[in-house]
């Protein structure tokens, strides 16, 4: 079996550390890995299958020779160092939103659109976990009915701010049981037993930057170009794994029942759904794991097309590791 | 001025010491207070307007020459003292869920159909608390154009369930935080750091009790009976202030710009609506105040006829108590 020379561009973050547990976990054929990291975290080291590696600063000579690229780092990073990448002969699997909608530029959901990944030109761009999450979790409906549009809103952890946002939230919620103050630094407000509903920067329409993710990168993984998704985004008070309220809208009607058995059985999904029973997904279950848990399913009150649910995810497992390194497998 | 006697059923609880604070605040007309309790607070006391009062045991002897009755009590003490109430001449408003479907019990939100005060035969109900909020962000807007219904997913404080759940979920983060256990007793599981999407018990197709009281009780408070809504009720780690994530649907388009100009001016609202310059409601600022903050205001991305907003308000102050007392002042 072939073995790769992977390097991980970020790999000291939140996602290049899960990237890392993934490879291991999934026995990924690596034949070395080099951890890439910015000149700040010059000097660490990480862990890979019980060995010590130091990180190397990201810059272009570094890709000689690599196979693979995981990206984990922001989109300036990412946009930065595709040239070396694509001049080493490297395929980018990069985690950042910098390429995601470019016309050549597969974006792939491994359970979605695996198919897509054959389409590369050096770069296929993971999706926004919030999309990964959802659409995971909903794809397996689509094959009963098109879905046309979606009406999403977010329960979103402080884990998605990288490594620094866990961190502040526990702070700062013992800090106020001590009845102290802690200044928000990763969190534009103090987000202990508060709500933020900002995530991303103001973008078209009153939306912000990641509530049009799902709606643009949602069409081009479900290859339409009329899908329409409206989403609020909210960071919440929870260290790990991301929730969603969905309300998914069919060009004919899906039962209740269909949904279920559906979803019982779709890939990277498990079905969690039995109110009498007190069973539903909660963020405290799903964390560190791969699967998106799915419940809640009912009717629309108003529209004999649309279904809600509820569905809860790991966003730096599923919503970025792993889909990364399942598209790596699929490649 | 008519001066009042005034009993408060539930008097130790969440809601019933709300009650008191509003009643000070907005100096009504108290001629006399008594404060009603269950036996298990035999001995209790609780202070209005800077006087010690003891707690006395609710039983229907109690209510003999009491003018009002403020209800901040379990459905079942609602029901088990409304004759005894009514025999003495009282009249009841309540914030349990026992009479808001009754056809002659009027169920009121303030700001939205005060007129209905005038049909009580005794009894007059107060709203569940997301319903107040969500109809008095609402509201201004259906002067545009008739809202049809809504989708609603809500993000609700632990003070929602009583004055024992923020005690819950400061003892249980601050437990986490010293890596130790704290069971959960007022929820059925962990809330700190964690989302449960489930308040009330099981009701109708899937829906809990809770999420179908904006179905039936905003068809009554907007006399609408065709109004449908379909929300999706979660716990969050908040401690105080409800918010919820509306798409609001009316009969004929509405532009955001007319929304913004009805909701700055709508009685009960504060609109706090700049994403650009990150203002927006957040639960930390709404508590221990009477106004619904709405914000991020924003077209659906696929039906011309619906509008998104997001609304947060102190649901023991307008969510219950000062609506309770908004109710006694129409009277």
């Amino acid at each position: 079996m072939k073995q790769y020379r992977i390097a991980i561009l970020g790999a000291t973050g939140a996602v290049g550390q899960q990237m890392l547990r993934v490879l291991e976990e999934r026995q990924f054929p690596v034949e070395t890995l080099l951890p890439l990291a910015s000149s700040r975290s010059a000097g660490a080291v990480i862990t890979f299958r019980d060995r010590t590696i130091p990180v190397e600063t990201a810059e272009a000579a570094a890709f000689d020779g690599i196979d693979l690229v995981l990206g984990a780092a922001d989109s300036e990073t990412a946009v930065a160092m595709a040239p070396a990448i694509r001049a080493a002969g490297a395929v980018f699997v990069d985690n950042s939103s910098a390429f995601r909608l470019e016309a050549d530029v597969p974006l792939v959901v491994a359970e979605v659109n695996p198919q897509d990944v054959k389409q590369h030109k050096g770069i296929i761009s993971n999706p926004n976990c919030t999309t990964i999450i959802t659409l995971t979790a909903v794809y397996a409906l689509d094959a009963i009915s098109p879905i046309r549009s979606m009406v999403i809103s977010s329960y979103q952890a402080v884990s998605g701010a990288g490594a620094g946002g866990p961190v502040e939230l526990m702070r700062q919620t013992e800090a106020i049981c001590h009845g102290r103050e802690y200044p928000p630094q990763v969190f534009a407000y103090p987000i202990a037993y508060n709500l933020i509903p900002q995530i991303g920067g103001p973008q078209e329409h009153g939306y912000t930057s990641e509530e049009m993710k799902l709606h643009y990168e949602g069409r081009k993984i479900l290859h339409r170009p009329d899908f329409k998704a409206s989403s609020t985004c909210v960071r919440v008070p929870v260290l790990r794994s991301h929730s969603v309220s969905a309300r998914v809208t069919f060009e004919r009607p899906v039962s209740v029942e269909q949904a279920r058995q559906a979803i019982a059985v779709a890939p990277g999904c498990r079905l969690v759904d039995d109110l009498a029973q007190m069973r539903y997904p909660m963020p405290r279950d799903t964390s560190c794991q791969d699967l998106v848990y799915v419940g809640r399913i009912r009717r629309d009150m108003a529209d004999p097309c649309s279904l809600h649910l509820w569905c809860c995810g790991d966003q730096l497992r599923k919503g970025a590791a792993t889909n990364a390194v399942q598209i790596a497998e699929l490649l």
